[in-house]
């Protein structure tokens, strides 16, 4: 048996999901809303399963799918993409990642992440065979360090992964550090992996810059959209990979034989959300704000110390001197004592650097914000 | 970028449907069938979207699907499965598969393979590390030969691929050659991997007998199951995965980070359908060997010699003699000049053993069937 998978705990998410099932514990652990989403979008869906294509799509995607992608993000972010040879459909953004790291990395590859990571990442970067160089970006600002960068690229760099926005510090890379990004993926002729699906996600008037439209980009990029973030139906797992036609083709042979295909009756659903007008984003994001800034004053109030939230459906709070050992005791004790539960940051840590901040999740509706809140009194 | 998949062409599959499409072909290529599929299935499904939870559902599926996997294998097969420990659902067979292989492989593992094989498995086993050592299996009837399978197996063989019903001879595995198998996995400590989606699609009577149900291979097999197949949804992409507890854990470390999970939609659905009663599976066989029927006859009548089949949704016709220097010219031909796609059988075969075999999808209404039948004329 392979000893990536052997030694490999659960998913933190599954595991914090399942133990606020057995607590009866309120759920801002795992990174889903607990609205039914959007209606027009679901029935979409349903019209499909009941009148249209249930057999195999084409492998890269639904047709009218892919174009939908090219014109959302030609209107969204100005990317020029050929829906024919530059867009591909996946199961969801987890098969996107696990297959662009399959599909580029050679053994022996250094592959530069950054921490903290969603925790798929490290062990698919180990099982295709690449050497992790981690740099760990700091709270609270989670700024990039041009010296760790520089230590961290070397000669045998191939591919960076990039998170932007970025799960789970909430946090955009500033335009600087993206620039500097765009030098040394350059420079060192690396391919990056940017997973952006918290890209509509951004608040306060902030605006996602896609790395792969920084200058020398455009062909060593793959960008990776999610339909279950922007629709907030995390359950339906379509996902996008946009890159030039040239890396694509290498990309698509990943795919054809860890999914090969999506539900067709998702695609449909999927392609006429994405046509969606500006409005609809402008909204989505308005709701989420107010989420926000209703846990975030809701748990200042109760005296949590809370980082700042530009991105996700996630804010952190700083639980230093709150008598607990570290992050995972705190996660703990709040979802078996209190009946919350939350995710310990120091999971998205390989080095174990950070012990002290604890993500909820805001993407509910005010009632399981409240309820959480009540909860929590007195645990501050 | 990895050298398995920068080499490898297009699944012939995909390449075969885009033909169809650009030449207006009657598409007995690609395995799919094009009647609709079950209405109440996809009513149960499209209910869910629009009723139902949208959001990740756990990692290993819905308990109710997990269920309704135990006691459907229960009811069909004989076998006893824990749902909480030993099913997992999975985004297709596909993932399954790749899964499997990530999982139980580590680089330098041997892993022994049938040709025939479905073409994602050696790229599969060569980018998990294994190193392949295939079977040659030789038409007419495919069978197992001893003295191949002891040249194969040896003190590095860890993993078996085995396809049964297989895919494309429409051939079941005779029961020696399953206790043939049974007792090599045995003796030389190998985890059986068995692709057993087609085990409902079997005629004239015959049964499908589990690998897993065989003497000493409760604990060392992997058995993949799909409801595309089952249900005629091909699009639809849930597939399941049973195994004893302590191999499933590590299975299902390697799904966690290849998609997750799976539409919980489809999921509730699939979970309805696997509850149909005998007669249901009685009445989905009895109309796929009719067609099968249909097109045999239609096809020996044409002057075509056609193969014997026993399960899936496929005959092969010899096209040896008829003046065409091999399967890959005869399908080119065939698709191009009569309008007609089918898939050539040395796709099958790495090592290009078999070349004038031709596999034709019977899984088609009758206009279809009819429609191919009247292109082919003349061509045998
Ligand atoms: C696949 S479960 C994790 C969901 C998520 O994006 C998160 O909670 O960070
Ligand atoms: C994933 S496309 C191939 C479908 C199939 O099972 C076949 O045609 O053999």
């Amino acid at each position: 048996m392979n000893p990536v998978f052997t030694t490999l705990p659960t998913t933190v998410f599954e595991t914090m999901s399942r133990l606020a099932r057995t607590h009866d514990a309120v759920n801002l652990g795992q990174g889903f809303p607990d609205d039914p989403g959007p209606a027009d979008v679901r029935e979409c869906g349903a019209r499909a399963l009941l009148d249209g294509w249930n057999q195999y799509p084409p492998m890269m995607g639904l047709p009218s799918l892919r174009e939908a992608v090219a014109a959302h993000y030609a209107r969204h972010q100005g990317l020029a993409l050929d829906p024919e040879t530059e867009v591909m459909v996946t199961s969801g953004a987890t098969e996107a990642l696990a297959g662009a790291l399959l599909a580029l990395i050679e053994p022996g590859d250094e592959v530069v992440l950054f921490a903290p990571m969603y925790d798929a990442y490290l062990p698919l970067v180990q099982r295709a065979g690449g050497v992790p160089r981690i740099v760990a970006l700091q709270p609270p600002a989670f700024r990039l360090d041009e010296a760790a960068l520089a230590a961290a690229f070397g000669p045998r760099t191939r591919v960076l992964v990039l998170n932007n926005p970025l799960n789970p510090s909430a946090t955009l890379f500033a335009p600087d550090d993206l620039a500097l990004l765009a030098r040394y993926c350059t420079r060192f002729d690396v391919t990056a992996i940017c997973d952006e699906v918290w890209e509509h996600v951004v608040f306060d008037g902030a605006r996602h810059q896609p790395l792969m439209a920084l200058p020398g980009m455009r062909e060593r990029t793959v960008k990776i959209g999610s339909a279950g973030k922007i629709f907030s139906l995390t359950g339906w797992k379509v996902g996008f990979v946009m890159a030039d036609a040239q890396l694509m083709r290498v990309l698509a042979k990943a795919h054809q034989f860890l999914t090969f295909t999506t539900p067709p009756n998702l695609q449909d659903a999927v392609a006429y959300g994405l046509a969606k007008p500006d409005v609809w984003f402008e909204a989505m994001r308005a709701g989420y704000a107010a989420s926000r800034d209703r846990l975030a004053s809701g748990l200042r109030d109760l005296g949590f110390r809370v980082l700042p939230a530009q991105a996700t459906w996630f804010l952190n709070i700083d639980i230093a001197g709150l008598g607990h050992a570290d992050d995972v005791a705190f996660c703990e004790a709040l979802v078996s004592r209190h009946g919350v539960a939350a995710i310990p940051v120091s999971a998205f840590y390989p080095d174990g650097s950070v012990r002290s901040l604890v993500r909820l999740c805001f993407a509910k509706v005010d009632a399981t914000l409240d309820t959480a809140l009540e909860r929590m009194r007195g645990v501050a």
